[in-house]
């Protein structure tokens, strides 16, 4: 196909860039796909894995003539980048990103984006716990929502953003940096961090049960320690950057937590059984939505 | 094969004790087996699925002449099972059971065994989030683990059992009832109880969201949905039941979230991370043992 561009430039070669490098060569673009990464150990993999037609040193040198620029780095780290890239963006450009979090995002790059260049937020709801450049694929986008950040956006550089997300597989919806935030909070943030606060609880206890918390780990658990997996840089960005609405959904959290550890502890089985019914509802609402499998295979059947 | 028991009573017909069955047909063990369930639904489902020779109304029915009584009925059903079935059992025979929590129900069961019979506790630890006749298969206990309780068990009754979880597919192991307990709080019950607590907490958001909760799910909340539409009876009962080490639990992991919370709300990025990391070596342990992938497929490859 036509790409909806001639030149994609990716800031980051990690899970997230390299899959959509990978899903543009699947949709058979015709891009140049230009690449930089912050350490060689990753330029070179990248190289090996010649998911870029060219990679380069600096990321100044990446946006040069590009006429998308995706921000694929933590979120920590957009601001500098960001900065580094503003001077040798081409007017008419589209910059857009991949991170988790969006109004702290917009708050580090919106400054360094000259008139003439058209920043569009966005954020693939896709990843895995693995990292680095080996890890992406080509399906990773697929059937999933990729936000962008409607907040005055051109409209003409808006629908070309969105094809070229469907092209890579996904499905686009807009909304608003707060609003994402705050949903965000919701499905994906506060959960990792209770899942790595279990996995932590755990770790502390293997010492004293001798690895067998690894040994037995059942259902569930095993989940936990596969989102606990995930790359610690990431998750300490969102963290820092989803601040205020992770905090309040962990204060929802422990509140419902607390109310159901005294049903535990006074014997209230009505209590108890009345909340784990209702949170079968939502579970049917997701597998109905498409957004993950009913198979009797524990509903993992991955991607397909 | 020959069945290490010639007749087998199935108390309960749902998913630990259906797999069970299909387990045994697939092993090619020739032991006649007799299944009861408290619901003429329930044995209708078994008789059409026909993975019982019989299907009987009553346990004190099912139990006559069967060498081996697995109870596989909520934690909370046993005491009323064992009364019922007490005065039934065979001389020599072994009783069973599969309950999540063990020293409750040795507590409820044991009374009920007459001097002859063998009490061996058990806990397959294999499950998934369906329930029901319905959602058994034969594969649910491959190289999974089966913890026997062994408080003085007789050597010839533990190893015939033993033998028989073996030929399920089953890696089978002994501890004591409050370790099993101790250990299962970690790794299955608490992780439980916050799934489906993190669960209730979105289902509260979603009216607010306008379900773009359950639209947006992204993974990670996706995984908890997925154990929080567990069984609310199982579970109720598990809570009521391991009561003491899934408070002590709780009181470590609300202890861990807040100080993740404070570090948060203070901007201690390096606190956040170092905790990050450290979550990421459980996760090794835990493919290493060979109880998750590590499949690119999101560590998802299911039971194979
Ligand atoms: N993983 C997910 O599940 C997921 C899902 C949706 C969105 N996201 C977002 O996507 C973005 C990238 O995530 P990813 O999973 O692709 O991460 P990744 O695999 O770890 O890749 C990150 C890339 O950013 C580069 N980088 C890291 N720190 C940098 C810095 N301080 N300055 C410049 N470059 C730096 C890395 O270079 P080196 O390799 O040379 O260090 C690497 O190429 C993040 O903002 C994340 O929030 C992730
Ligand atoms: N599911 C798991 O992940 C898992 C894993 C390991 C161990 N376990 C343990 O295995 C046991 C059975 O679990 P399951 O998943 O097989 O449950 P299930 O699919 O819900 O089946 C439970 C069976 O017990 C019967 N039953 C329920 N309440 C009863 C009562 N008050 N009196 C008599 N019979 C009753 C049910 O009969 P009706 O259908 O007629 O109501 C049904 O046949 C539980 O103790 C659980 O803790 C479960």
């Amino acid at each position: 196909m036509n790409a909806p561009y001639d030149r994609v430039a990716l800031i980051g070669l990690g899970l997230i860039a390299g899959s959509m490098a990978l899903a543009m060569r699947r949709a058979g673009m015709t891009a140049e796909i230009v690449g930089t990464a912050r350490s060689a150990e990753t330029r070179a993999a990248a190289e090996r894995r010649s998911f870029c037609d060219r990679v380069v040193v600096t990321a100044a040198e990446a946006v040069a003539n590009a006429d998308l620029v995706v921000l694929a780095v933590p979120v920590g780290a957009m601001a500098a980048v960001a900065a580094e890239i503003g001077p040798h963006l081409m007017p008419g450009a589209t910059v857009t990103d991949v991170g988790s979090v969006k109004r702290a995002v917009i708050d580090d790059v919106a400054p360094h984006i000259p008139p003439g260049v058209h920043f569009i937020p966005g954020h693939p709801l896709a990843g895995t716990e693995r990292s680095g450049p080996d890890s992406g694929f080509a399906e990773l986008f697929d059937n999933r929502f990729c936000l962008l950040i409607d907040e005055g956006a051109d409209p003409q550089a808006l629908t070309r953003l969105a094809d070229f997300w469907k092209a890579l597989g996904a499905q686009v919806e807009t909304m608003d940096a707060d609003h994402h935030d705050r949903v965000l909070a919701v499905t994906s943030h506060t959960p990792h961090l209770i899942a790595y606060t279990m996995v932590g609880v755990a770790d502390d206890l293997r010492r004293v049960t001798d690895s067998e918390v690894i040994r037995y780990s059942a259902a569930g658990f095993r989940d936990f320690t596969r989102i606990a997996a995930s790359d610690p840089t990431m998750w300490r960005d969102v963290f820092l950057n989803n601040r205020e609405a992770t905090l309040e959904i962990l204060g929802r959290f422990t509140e419902e937590l607390f109310a159901l550890q005294r049903a535990i502890r006074k014997g209230d089985g009505d209590h108890l059984h009345a909340y784990f019914t209702r949170t079968r509802a939502i579970r049917r609402g997701i597998v109905e939505a498409g957004q993950d499998t009913d198979a009797p295979d524990f509903g993992r059947g991955g991607r397909s």
